[in-house]
Formats: structure tokens, sequence, C-alpha cells
């Protein structure tokens, strides 16, 4: 492995963080709260941490492997979840490490899982740089980096590959830099117009900034204790639309700026997604109707409940916990499914449940007709057969880290097996809110140490779709091997 | 598709189980009870069918290939249920077809899953042939047949392959007919050892041949309300060791009988069976013994209920409702892995569990060092690539008709999500009692008729082990095509 390269990367990322902390401390300063010092101890250390880091390791060599950019991507979180949770701890404001460390990871990898029992309370600087991380998490902070450093290192596409989402990453232009660019470009509009959507609905510039770093990074950190219900229902159907729209791959906004819109309405997973979420909206509200008798207010309700889950935000205008079993199954399921791959969402994601039905299809047709040779398609293209292989080993590898997780939560607390359950659910599908003790209008602070660093793990398996966290504790990775080292 | 020779074994079948229901008739007779004339009406409804079915159907072409042999299991099973329910029905006794059909399923597929409110009020002649079905579904019906008619079909590996659980079914010897066999008489021996040692311990004739065929084929049917829980310590443990022992491959007990000990021993699924039990029994034991406060009846009770549910038995000493959430935890997953291939148990099994291990290792090797071609091992032998696509497709269909099942369920009835998660996974892996509303303490009664037949089904999936059944519902098995008809 090349670890000076790894280090280096490493170093380079904690001087970003120090740089990307700075509109927190300009809010910090706006608001006269109590975030300044904590926030500038942070940014020092991150500075010198960061520096330390890149002079001790100038590579000569800066060719990146595949494994390089699993393990890049993997350090590289866990680092930035440390030190994000420094003004935390400093400011006093969550005591705990080990509740300010999952606050942050659940900030960065877009789960929106609070310890937060009173988020009003907060000073306006830690709340907005508890937003921000979801910002910077949606698109990925090394996607941002690759946007702007000089792009000087070989084959960065292998840090891309592991740090987006979905079983096929591709790149849009020819230039991994290039390719980083326009995403957040189009990130940074889409924020834009929804920043200025909801101050057209009398949202305050704070609030708007903030519901719009949790709706872009499918996060769902707010600023308030019930969430969005608070707020007018054409403020709730901004932030369902945006979420909706955050939660398609991005690969599609460049095909419509390029004008290839053809190519959009042909993609299976826009369509399948659409499917589902209208299917389950309608099915919902259905089931809801006689709790609200208002068809209005269900339609909302349900609609916004559908795609917070599906897109796993995890904001909420209404407690799910409440609602009939139908509902409660269906959003259950949803929580799995994922939205687009290649957007900010998280869960299994759309394409690869389409994936693997393809993938069971033409098994079962190879069983029963041995002759028959069927290729897998997906979005007009031949899928070829390692990445069908992938998808299914990915399944069950995420049911086994899910397994495993489940374990050590029924060891560690004493809660029943649904809260339990829809935890580790929420918490490794990126969502947010579960049920029963974690449902919307409850939170994860009654959790036992052991569990909360678990689902902080759980976080992070999820974000990165396990195998770079996997590849952390594999001892090939670690120990220095003439055959692998050059690979 | 041969249809002729599908229907000519459907037939055999159904003659077969007319057969089958003689033992129940004498039991009615010595017990002079009201299931005697249900009976003989089963038997001439039973003969005149399937005597219609081989008369009209006398097939030219005895070929079955994999097509036709999955056909022939999963219609096979659907028949026998719906004919085996008619004595519950026609008695009075389960005046509703619905539950006498869940019942039966329950029965075939060896899941124990009961809708009876009061199982002592019931005949003896009807709760023996309740019961004798577990027997006769454990090892299977069809290779029942292949025992005992004389083999004149050709390629009949493929019925038993279909109808055997696991992901590598193999001959043991040669010939289809004589392998059959010797399962039967491994099977027939065990079972009277049982009987032998339950009658030691003071339990009647009729109690001890029940409770045997509830182990022997892993189902669970007992004849007493509090299930096995009021028998004494001795016959509680000689059922432990028996429901054990029914969750080995029997391949491993024809190792043992040609005197190949040593190749039981390195079995690595026997070794990982023995190893999740052994961890299971003393966590749970650790985790419920302040509640018991008694060494040896903690070990029993963690003991009896550990191996009830892995080998997807389900009779109960004890309501594990009521147990800590690890303990709870646990069993939840250990419904999920099942005992061993080739056995007579439910669930994904183990040896599954180990490929699946193995192929998401090779995956993740292949993944990072694209040189390395890692060949997938098992018992010694080399796994081929498409054995291990099988196993993670059909861990994804798993989860796919798991969720089916769950909405289906989530529409029908409006119990919490624990009770509807676990009845599926009950009824799905076989294993009988769930938790929440379907708990060894309470039954499948309240469940409406639509979450009742879902059931069943899914109890039919679970056991034939999805493929069967799937093909039933699949077009091009009924429709006459030239370029499938003769492959």
């Amino acid at each position: 492995m090349n670890r000076k390269m790894v280090f280096y990367m490493l170093g380079n990322i904690i001087k970003l963080e120090a740089v990307l902390m700075a509109p927190a401390v300009v809010c910090s300063l706006i608001y006269r709260d109590n975030g300044l010092i904590p926030f500038l101890i942070t940014i020092a250390v991150a500075l010198i941490l960061g520096f330390t880091l890149t002079l001790l390791n100038k590579p000569k060599d800066k060719t990146i492997f595949a494994r390089e950019g699993f393990v890049i991507v993997a350090l590289a979180w866990v680092a930035l979840s440390a030190i994000g949770a420094l003004p935390f701890v400093i400011s006093g404001e969550i005591p705990s490490y080990t509740d300010a460390f999952f606050e942050t990871v659940s900030g960065f990898t877009t789960t929106g899982a609070s310890i937060l029992k009173d988020v009003e309370a907060m000073s306006k600087g830690l709340l907005f740089w508890r937003s921000f991380t979801h910002w910077i998490g949606g698109m990925g902070v090394l996607v941002l980096m690759m946007a702007i450093v000089p792009n000087d290192s070989g084959r960065t596409i292998h840090i891309m590959r592991a740090e987006m989402p979905g079983p096929i990453v591709g790149k849009l232009v020819p230039r991994v830099k290039s390719t980083a660019k326009i995403l957040y470009l189009i990130y940074i509009v889409m924020t834009a117009i929804q920043v200025i959507l909801l101050l057209c609905g009398d949202m305050s510039l704070f609030d708007s900034l903030l519901h719009t770093f949790g709706t872009a990074g499918t996060g769902g950190f707010g600023t308030k204790a019930d969430s969005v219900a608070g707020y007018s229902p054409y403020i709730q159907w901004v932030i369902v639309v945006f979420m909706f729209l955050f939660g398609i791959n991005f690969n599609l906004y460049y095909l419509l700026l390029i004008r290839k819109a053809k190519a959009v309405f042909k993609s299976e997973e826009l369509f399948v997604y659409i499917s589902i979420v209208a299917v389950s909206i309608v099915a919902i509200t259905i089931d809801i109707y006689p709790i609200y008798k208002d068809l209005s207010e269900a339609v909302r309700a349900s609609a916004f409940q559908v795609v917070t889950i599906i897109t796993t935000t995890g904001f909420a205008t209404a407690d799910f916990n409440l609602w009939p079993t139908l509902s409660k199954g269906i959003l259950f399921l949803l929580m799995f499914s994922g939205a687009c791959a290649g957007s900010t969402a998280g869960g299994l994601k759309v394409s690869r449940i389409i994936l693997l039905f393809r993938h069971i299809r033409s098994n079962l047709k190879h069983m029963l007709h041995s002759r028959s040779v069927d290729t897998l398609r997906f979005e007009g293209k031949t899928v070829d057969n390692a990445t069908a292989t992938n998808v299914t080993a990915y399944f069950a590898l995420y049911f086994l880290c899910f397994s495993a997780m489940f374990i050590i939560l029924c060891i560690a607390d004493p809660f029943d097996l649904e809260t339990n359950i829809t935890a580790v659910s929420a918490c490794f599908n990126n969502v947010g809110p579960g049920f029963g003790q974690v449902g919307p209008a409850s939170n994860f602070a009654e959790f036992s140490t052991l569990s909360k660093w678990t689902l902080s793990a759980g976080m992070l398996f999820g974000r990165l779709e396990i195998l770079p966290m996997i590849l952390l504790f594999a001892p090939t990775v670690w120990i220095k091997n003439k055959s692998f080292s050059r690979k």
C-alpha cells in the first residue's frame, strides 16, 4: 500500500475541514454565542494535525489504486467526525465525547439521528456547524477536495468510487476533477434555489440555510424540537419537493444541463423511484385518512413522511409511530430501499434493488434452461458479471452487518426488539428516526455508550457502503507485503 | 414441459397420501373418536382423485428435467395439504377450511404454527394425523415415494433436488432410489430410538409417538397446551438431544454407517452448527440466570429454546417473550439461520451462511487485488461459480419474499410490527412460534383469512426453498412453447 499517499491525503482533508469550519465561526460572531472559542481551538488543532501529516508524508509516488482509495475515504471520514465533534465538547453544550461523536457522525453521514434533548437551547454557531456537516457529507468531502485542489494525483477515480454511493459510479466527463466540479456546481445551485424558496415562505435566513443543508444532504437535522411540523404547508411542500429532487441521481441533472433530456426520461432507476414514491404516498394516504379527516392534510403528511424516509432525510411533520401498521410497515421497508444511486441519499439504493431483481430473474432462467445465456441489462447497458455478483454479495454483507449491530444493541441495551431493529436500520441506512423508542418524537440519548459507538460505526458503514470501513480492519492493508505493495 | 408425467406423478403422490392416512385410521379406531368417518371419506376422495390423474395421464415419455422436478414437488405439496386438511373440516373440529389448510400446511412443512386454541380437546386420531404430517414432511414425501415405488422414471434426482433442503444436494449412492431408501432407514431408526427413550421416561405411547414425530420432522406440534413445559427434565433433555440430531445433515449419519467417521469430524457445517448452538446456549443461560436463579433449570430452558429455534422445531418449555432482549435477539437471528442442509430443519441453513461468508470474502479480495483468483471451497470441495451465485441470489430472493409477505400482513391485520415480522419469520423459516402476539404461549388464530393464506403460502415457500413455488406462477412453465417444451 502507498501509505505515504494515504496519510498525505488525510492531512489535506483535515486542513480542508478547518477551512469548512469558517462559516460556523462567522455565524458564532454574528450571534455572539459561545461557539467562537471552541471553533477557533478546533481549527487550530485541525491545522496543526493536517500540516504535520502532509509535511511528514510527502509522497514521491502519487499513484492510487482501489485499495488506497477505500482506505483514504474510510480514514478521512473517521478523522473528520473525530475532529468535527470537538466544538460540541469544548463548548460544553454536548459534554460527553461519545455523544458529540455520535452527533457529528450523524451529521457527516447525513443520518440525522440525534442525542440532543433540547435542540432549541443550542448556540446558533454550533447548530450551524451541525447542519453544515450534512451539506458537506451529502455530496462527499473528498469529491469536494478533488473539485477545488489542483488535481496532481493519479487515478483519483478510485477515491470518488469509494465515496460516491451506488453500485456503478462513472465519470460524467473524462476528467475526475471536472466531474467533481460539475457535481458540486449542480449541488450549490439547487441549494441556493431552495434557500430562496424557503425565504419566500417567510422562514428566517438562519432557518432557511439550516433546513436546506438538511434537505440537500438528505440529513434531517433541524432547528426545532418538532422538526418541520410547526412550519406552514408551503414550507413543508418545498422541503418535500427538494428532498425528492436531492434523492435523484445527479448524473441526470448533468444530462439535463447538456440538453439530453431524452436520456433522463429513459432512466429506469428514476422511473422505479417515482413509482415507489407515488404508490407509497397513495397507500399511506388511504391508510391514515381516518386519522386526519382532511384530504390535503393527509396527502401532505403522507407525502412528507414517504419522501423523508425513502431519501433517508429524516425530517418529520408527524409522529408515524402513532400511524396504523400498514403505514409503518411501508415506511419500514422504504428505510431499506433508499433513493437513487449517485444522489445524497442512503439505504440500499433503487438501482441496486432493480439489479437484484434482474439478477434473480436471470438466475432462475438459467437454472431452468441451462442453455439460455441471459445478459443483465440496466439503463440500456449490459451489466458485467462482476457488478451483478457484487450487488448480491453487497446485499448479503449488508444483512450480516445488520445482524451484528443488532446483537450488540441487544447486549448493551434493554429496549424492545422493535426499537433495536429500527435503531440499527435508521442509523445503518442513514435515515435518522426509527420506530418505538427512537421514533421521530424521541431521540437516541437513552442508549448506552457501547450502543452509541456501534451506531456511530453503523452510520459510517452505511454511508460509505461497508467496503471501505471493513478494509480498515483487514490486516493485509496494513502489513507490509511485497507482493501486494505495488499493485 | 412433460405435462403428462407431472400429473402422473401427482396422482401417485395423492394415492400415497391415502395410504399414509391408514395409521391415523387405526388410531381413531382404538380411541373410538369421531375421526374415523372423516378419514375414510378423505381416503376415498384421495384414491379417486389419484387414480383419475394416473389413468388419464399415462406418460409415454418418463423423462424429467429440472423444470418438471420443481413443478412436481410444488404441485405435490399443495395437493397434499389441500387433501390433508379435509379430515379436520369434515369432522367439524376445525370448521374453517382456511384454518384447516393452515394447520395442515404447517404440519407438512414442519412449521408447527397452530391456529388451535384448545389442542387438548381434539380427537386423538386427528391429533395423530396432525403430528404424522410432520414426520412425512420432514424427510419429504417424494423422497419416500422414490424409496418405495419401483423406480421407473428417468432422472428422479431432479425431484429429490427440488424437495431436499440446502444449496447442494447430492446422492449418497449412485442410484436415487437407494439413496432415498438409506435416508428413510436412518430416519426410521432414529425415530424408533427416540420413541423408546421417551417411553422410558414414563410418557404414554401416544404422546411418545406424537412428540417424536414433531421432533423428527423438526415440526413442533404437541399434544398439550403448554407444549413440553409440563414434562420431566429427562423428557425435555431427550427432546433437546433429538431435535439437535435431526438438525444434522443425514449424509453424515450415512458416513458413520459406512464407518467414515473421519469425514464426519471434518464437516465444516457440523462444526459451525455445533459452535452456534453452544455459544447461544451459554449467552442465553447467562442472560436468563437472574430469572431462573437455578443453574440447571436455566441451562435446560436455554438449551431447549436455542435448539428448538435453530432446528426450527418450535416446541417450547418457556415463554421466551418474557425473556430479556439479548435472549430474544439471539433467538430471532437463529430463526433465520436454521440448522444443517440435508436435515429436516428449515431456515436459510448453516451451509448457505458459510458459503455466503466465503463468497463475500472472495469478492472483497477480488475487488482489491483484481489479479487474485480465489476459488470458493466448502467441505473440502471446490464450489463452482454457479452454486456460489445461486446462494447469494437465494439470499436476496429470500428477503424480497419476506418483504412481500410482511406488507400483506400489514395490510390485512392491525398487529404491531414485531408480531407481523416474527409471524412471517416463524412461518417462512418453518419455525412455528414467533414473538409478540404469535409467541410460544399464543397462536395464529387471530389473524385474518388473507394473512392465513399468505402465511400458508409462506410456509410452503420456505419448506421448498422458494424456487419450485415461484415456478408454479411462471407462464413459460404452462404455455406450450416449442423451444422450451423438449429441453
